[in-house]
Parts: C-alpha cells; sequence; structure tokens
C-alpha cells in the first residue's frame, strides 16, 4: 500500500494513492496513520479494506507527513561507499548515528525555510525506513518484521551550522529540514530496499544518482544496530544516509541551495518530493 | 509552585508538592503536567489553587518524568568553564548542540538499564530548562518568558558508545539515560538560575560539585541560541551542560558505573533524584 496524510498542515486526514495513482480518502476506515496503524495488525487490516471502496479526492491536495508517532529520527552519516569516496572519507567501520530534531518534520512539497544566518544551505536524498513496532534489541535476521515500509527523505542540512561544532545535529534540525513522504509505501510492495534507485534535481540539474545498493549498512543491519542503543517506536524513522552529490562535495566549487531554488527528488517505487527554497519570514 | 507526576510508569497523575513537602494530587485541577498547562496561562492558572484544597496523597509513590510534551531533549556539550578545564578542552566559542533520544525519558528514580555491552557508564548532573511557551528566534531579552520552570536532570552517557564516532548522540540515548525530576519548579520560584549549587554521589562518595555560576552560555542566552535553530515547544527540554566531576576523568584512572552502583544528584531548591544500576533485561 502507498499510505500518505493529506490535507491542511496539522489537519490532516489518512489516505491511499490507488493502483492507478489516485488519491483516496481512508478517514473512514482509520483516524489517521498513527501508531495504531503502522504495526503488522494494524497494516494487516488496512489490507483487507478494497481501494475501490473508498472516496475519491478529486481536489489537488497538499500532502503532510505520511504518518503520526515520529518521537525519533534517527539519520546515519556516510553510509554510500560513493559518497565516502566522495567526501575523501574512510569508510566508517560502525555506522554513525546522530538525530534530527523532529521539529523539523514537513510534508514533502513544503518550502524549505532558509534559517536566518544560512550560508550553506545543501541537499540530501535518502531512504528512511519507517518502523513499525517496538524494537529493543532485535537480531538482524528480524529486524525488517519490524519496519513498516520506506518513504523519500530529505535530509536537508546546513552545513556552516553542521560543522560549527563538533556535533552535526544543529545543521540538521532547522524547522522544515525534514520532509518525508509524499507516501509511506508498506514493506510488502518494496521487493528489495538494497536495489532502489535514488535521484535529486536542483532546478532540474540533476546533482544525486546513487543506488541502495552501495550503501555500507544495510536497513536490516542499520535497524538492528540502533536497536542496540536505544528503542525503536512506530512511527519512528531511520534516515539512511546519501549517495554522492551533495552541493557539498560539487567541484570546482560546492553549491549552496538559495531562495527561489526548487528542489526534487525520489526513490524508484516511492515517489517525489519538491521543495522552493523561501526566505524565513522574521 | 513544584509540579510533578505519580503513579505507576505510563499512568502518573498531575501532583503538586506544598510548601510542608507534602504531595497532593492534581489530577482533579488538570488532566495532566502537559503542554497545556507548561504555558504562562496555565501557570497562572494552576497558581491560583490553594493547595490545601488538593488531597494528600500518603502512600508512597513512584514520581515519573514530572511533565509531559517533550518533543526534543537538547543538550549543551562543555558548557562549564571548570569542566572544560578538567577536560583539558578549549572553552567553546558558542554552544555545543546535540540530542538525547526521547526514548531515554524516565523518572527521577528509576532504574538505569546497563545496556548490552556497556563497559564506561557515565553520569553528569545538569541543569534542566523546561520550556512553556513556543520559541522561534527569540531574542535574550525575551528567552525567558519561554521557560516553564526547571528540573534536576542526569545526562547519562555511556564514554564507549559516545566516543566510537565522532557524533555522541547514541552514547546519551540508550532507554533510561533520561532521568528528569523529581519536580518541574516553576520559574518564579527559581530567584537566580546562575546561582544554583549542583551536586552528584555515587555510592554516597562525592563526585560532582559545582554551581551554575560558572555555566560558559547561561540558561538564557542558550534558549535564545537554540530557538534560531529549532522551534522551541512546550515540553522541550534543554540540559545545559555539566559541572566537574564525571567519571571520565577522575584521576588517576577513570570511574565508571556498575550494576549496583547508586547515584544521587540534586540542585539547590529543586531537588534530587537516585538512580540504582541494574543489568540489561535481555
Amino acid at each position: 500500500m502507498k499510505l500518505c496524510r493529506f490535507g491542511v498542515a496539522g489537519a490532516e486526514k489518512p489516505g491511499l494513492i490507488d493502483a492507478e495513482g489516485r488519491l483516496r480518502d481512508l478517514s473512514g476506515i482509520c483516524r489517521d496513520i498513527d501508531p495504531t496503524v503502522l504495526g503488522p495488525q494494524g497494516l494487516t487490516r488496512l489490507a483487507k479494506v478494497d481501494p475501490a471502496s473508498l472516496p475519491v479526492v478529486n481536489e489537488s491536495q497538499r500532502f503532510g507527513v505520511p504518518f503520526t508517532g515520529t518521537s525519533k529520527y534517527i539519520c546515519i552519516g556516510l553510509n554510500y561507499s560513493d559518497h565516502a569516496v566522495e567526501a575523501g572519507l574512510a569508510v566508517p567501520s560502525e555506522p554513525i548515528v546522530f538525530l534530527k530534531a523532529t521539529s523539523a518534520l514537513c510534508g514533502p512539497n513544503d518550502d524549505t525555510i532558509q534559517p536566518l544566518g544560512s550560508t550553506k544551505l545543501d541537499w540530501e536524498v535518502e531512504l528512511g525506513i519507517v518502523i513499525g513496532s517496538r524494537a529493543n534489541n532485535v537480531a538482524e535476521a528480524d529486524a525488517l518484521s519490524h519496519v513498516a515500509g520506506y518513504c523519500v527523505l530529505n535530509d536537508i542540512t546546513e552545513r556552516a551550522f553542521q560543522m560549527q561544532s563538533s556535533q552535526w545535529d544543529k545543521g540538521k534540525g532547522c524547522d522544515s529540514f525534514g520532509p518525508v513522504g509524499s507516501w509511506l509505501v508498506t514493506a510488502d510492495e518494496v521487493v528489495d530496499p538494497q536495489n532502489l534507485r535514488l535521484w535529486l534535481d536542483v532546478n532540474g540539474r540533476r546533482r544525486q544518482t546513487g543506488n541502495t545498493r552501495t550503501m555500507i549498512f544495510s536497513v536490516k543491519t542499520l535497524v538492528s544496530y540502533v536497536s542496540r542503543y536505544m528503542t525503536l517506536l512506530p512511527g519512528d524513522i531511520i534516515s539512511t544516509g546519501t549517495p554522492p552529490g551533495v552541493g557539498m562535495f560539487i567541484k570546482p566549487e560546492p553549491v549552496w541551495l538559495n531562495v527561489g531554488d526548487e528542489v526534487t527528488l525520489g526513490i524508484e517505487g516511492l515517489g517525489t518530493q519538491t521543495q522552493k527554497i523561501v526566505a524565513h519570514s522574521i
């Protein structure tokens, strides 16, 4: 299933994208795409619903984050071997774990707000893992059973803020730096999460191209690994790192995002996002 | 006011500690100590309640986190000048910001679970700032008006996990690494947050002694600073750094916590916490 939430920010309704790509209203079936829906029982129940029985939503709609309940947005740094080469850094021996503030979460096509003082705004297309059920110290063999599905993420980053101290979180957690979606694609529809093409364009020019097969630590390794350090809860997100092509490493000069720029990104089978860069309103 | 939440984990009731130190039940007045209570209006409304009109709770009670709604637990690294000396590190020119996973939150006297593989479990008594109202790009002069109050925090840390990569979050976010409370002391009762004594004992031996006057970045500076990078929401916590005396820097050998150890810590006017170290249950 392709699950989503649509409508005005803060008042989204649950929805489903049918086989013909039409948005259908799920609000007669469930209150929201929340942690009660994301677990195996909730998804099994939803899968029994005939999409044809759901009202089609014809009007153009804003999409929100396609699920609720995210208490943690966990990021993995430097997780593509070809990105490590681009960065001139050694392949890490263990996953590099950091956190994105959940106040950064926003809809997939919401504007990206350039923060006050920002000079080095950058992009990172990433495969997002969405946790479906509580995971604490789970083995790799069991890890995927805790995954509700996958989504497109842009791990938007302000590099000057990120590099200002040793800790990256400040440059990762600004408001609007966490677009998610458009959809949560349930795990049963993703045949192999380690063979998905990713891409990102800035103003129509291709900047990132990659495939999840060059991940250093796979989806199941990451779920298992992170669950050894912190309990994963339904709705939590693991962002699995970015392939080559971020603005910071473009030669001969880095390329930064500016007000008016448009970023479009996507992952095979998981849909696309588009953000426009806007100035802070203060 | 000294606000708290008491009872079984996950089913806490709101409470208040009266002038005689007795626990009184607030559940007839408010549903919980939640973001609706933490703002100026909510606290003004609560302040009108006569504590003598509230039922006394006589039985011994577990305390939970004294408020709900924490979407972010923001930590400031190396924020005491005397701790920077102890660490042999330069005083930072700007606050070092990182995040603790909110799944680490627990009651002030709940057991500390030593994670699997932990070899370097350490303590950090810290003054916690509790946000009362939304703060985005606020000036230092306005910062304290967004603070609901203060609390004791132990920023429990696994140093091997913390130092395993460049990013500290993994060693800060394990389950039970975030005891909060016992109380949220409202800001009106804290005459000067920059003149509070802090202390921490391990098995009855004094290990940390400090005063918030040696903070490098003050409470109002930190609220203002962090609000430039991410919107602070009611219930969010800023942990303001630790004074000297952490286990890692004890001479001639570091001292680490082990199963059976007992940690007691406190801050002048804000109460105390006690944690016992227990083994992971797997």
